[in-house]
């Protein structure tokens, strides 16, 4: 796998945010915001066409990767976060039952337990077991009757993979419908069936798909009747102009205000890049690292790895029992130059399951596609030092 | 003023968005994507804090520029629409009276015509005189009883400067609050004070503060019991991470999702080069373009220009009463390389008020302060040549 000069630092962060971006991201950005500059779909002149063919490829680019056939129904927002609150703002109604995880992030949870008070739904959680995957005998249960399963595709501390398929069969066989958080997921992990399995995919630009922050993306599944669903956000579209209520068609009707360009321009090279490169070579690259890291620090003094054996992504939880979280922390990053993420990463509720939440969450390892082998001998060599091996 | 290298087309269309961006924007977005790329407030890394500290720095100087103390209380968007959305979704309550104005762009209009709907509000407009500025007469009585005015700075189709400072003392003296949509003022018309003066500032990165795309923001005055308003997305915010609802503070609360620090890094730099040049010179070297086109086609055969003789920006809008809009447009665009928009630009109740909704909208001319006197004697010699003058 190619290397990046950018030896300075080791970035095990990514999946906070990837760093570098894919090559001619940056290059994308530079050229939108020197060369093009215009608002999509607004006007007419040259450079409007050209941001607007710009924005319509990027959704095409997003379909294909992700087997949607209408690229209408890729709705972008500021984040997956965004994505997430305006399918389960836009599609839930008072006294509605969701199924979520024991596993899951904030960005769920967080809307789940608003919208517990505004529209008193009820929300169940599936169990997982010790592989930190979901019980699918408790999904059946727990899925009768319900509205909508919610559910991260990939947990962001441990790198479990969901089994979406079994999952999605169980929730459609009940008559609901499934929204999957694609946050680590799109980019990181083959996905070019996913829109036949579910209903609707949250994702982020700046995380598996190499791009910049301040774009995520809302996917429809063909099939979906989007007259049922409500926008998160009314205003102007640049389309229908003479009427003073939001259009109903898409992507306008959840597209109000001005799309960030700067952003999608970047977003529509990044994927560009993966497309080319093979989502299954990333995951392969990825997961090939994380082995490293477990054969590497598996037998460690003081170390423990929160790792599944079942099917994963790149990232793996630690911690290290003689020292402090936030002191490893800091030693990798001062000492080392190793960057990670030390905490619970807005997910309390898979420490909980993992048994990490006491301790105050784990030090996060996510290597990415520019990361080094070399890199990684670096990364265990520093952890078992700072564990006193 | 400088003149950029700019000359292959003249760009008039600063009101749909800025081009070119502030010298250094494209820089600063530049050194982002290729020396910092971390995610704020989340990881404990070195770059995790300066992407903190550029976070920080850049509402310190939003909340500078616009009179706010508390730069807590700038809460960042993807846009204005959705500064808008979190607004008067959040802060809204079933069978409130909200005010606007009979000229008001689709971003104000179309939320205010969905929570008719969902919260069964009561909406009352306040008629606009015949130089496009609210009738401060009807303003007090429609005011009576009403929790909310909300209305434009700056009409995006004439450019008029609405009379916020009286408007505001009338909304006060009845116990209501103001928000205001500064999506055509903020960078474009002095604001020292303005956050003494509303209680609620909506704003776009992309126009008048001459930033990427991608970033907007809700201002909310110093005295503002932020505890009464609700946010309008929910999620993980790197903060109170053992929690499984949206944090009380600010800004987290409003903030969920990774903001778009890659625009934002942008509109840093945005901002310091506006702060520099001065928004007054700004104002006034816009103000001077604005006043050639008017000069220089007030006595045009067949041209009819909708201007206010009251404080304006140098937004301008005309019809060739000879040529079809779409026409003109494009007689603009391709024979004289003129970039303008024409149409209903988001705001058919301005059209309605100007006289130029049925008719399909204006041509909106909209100069910037990297136009040159020149582009603007081209632009007139185009447009009485299309009118045939």
């Amino acid at each position: 796998m190619q290397t990046q000069d950018f030896q300075k630092y080791i970035y095990l962060d990514n999946a906070a945010t990837t760093f570098p971006k894919a090559p001619g991201v940056k290059e994308a950005v530079n050229v939108f915001l020197k060369n093009i500059g215009a608002i999509p779909g607004r006007s007419g002149h040259a450079l409007s066409i050209q941001s607007g063919r710009i924005l319509f490829q990027t959704r095409r680019l997003l379909a294909d990767l992700l087997g949607l056939k209408d690229c209408k129904r890729v709705l972008f927002t500021l984040n997956a976060t965004m994505a997430i609150n305006t399918l389960l703002q836009g599609f839930l109604k008072p006294n509605d039952i969701v199924v979520t995880t024991q596993m899951e992030h904030n960005a769920i949870k967080r809307p789940l337990n608003a919208l517990k008070e505004t529209l008193n739904i009820e929300v169940r959680e599936i169990p997982c077991n010790s592989e930190h995957v979901v019980d699918l005998k408790s999904a059946k249960e727990l899925l009768k009757g319900a509205k909508l399963l919610a559910c991260t595709h990939i947990n962001n501390v441990s790198g479990a993979i969901t089994p979406i398929e079994e999952l999605a069969k169980i929730a459609h066989a009940n008559g609901g419908k499934i929204l999957l958080d694609g946050a680590q997921s799109v980019g990181c992990v083959p996905m070019q069936e996913i829109m036949q399995q579910v209903d609707f995919l949250a994702l982020s630009a700046h995380k598996g798909l190499l791009s910049p922050m301040g774009v995520g993306a809302l996917l429809m599944s063909d099939s979906f009747d989007f007259n049922t669903l409500s926008p998160l956000v009314f205003g102007g579209t640049g389309s229908a102009s003479e009427e003073e209520i939001q259009p109903y068609f898409l992507p306008d009707k959840f597209e109000g205000g001005t799309p960030n360009m700067h952003g999608i321009s970047g977003l529509k090279v990044g994927l560009e890049w993966i497309i080319q490169k093979g989502v299954e070579n990333i995951h392969a690259y990825e997961l090939h690292l994380r082995n490293m890291l477990i054969q590497g620090l598996n037998n460690a003094k003081n170390i423990k790895i929160y790792h599944t054996k079942g099917d994963s992504s790149g990232i793996l939880s630690l911690t290290i029992l003689n020292c402090a979280l936030s002191e490893a922390g800091m030693r990798l990053s001062n000492e080392y130059g190793i960057y990670v993420r030390v905490g619970l990463h807005c997910s309390p509720s898979s420490h909980k399951t993992l048994g990490s939440f006491t301790s105050g969450g784990t030090i996060r390892l996510s290597p990415g596609i520019f990361n080094t082998e070399s890199e990684i001998e670096t990364t265990i060599w520093a952890l078992r030092h700072i564990a006193k091996n």
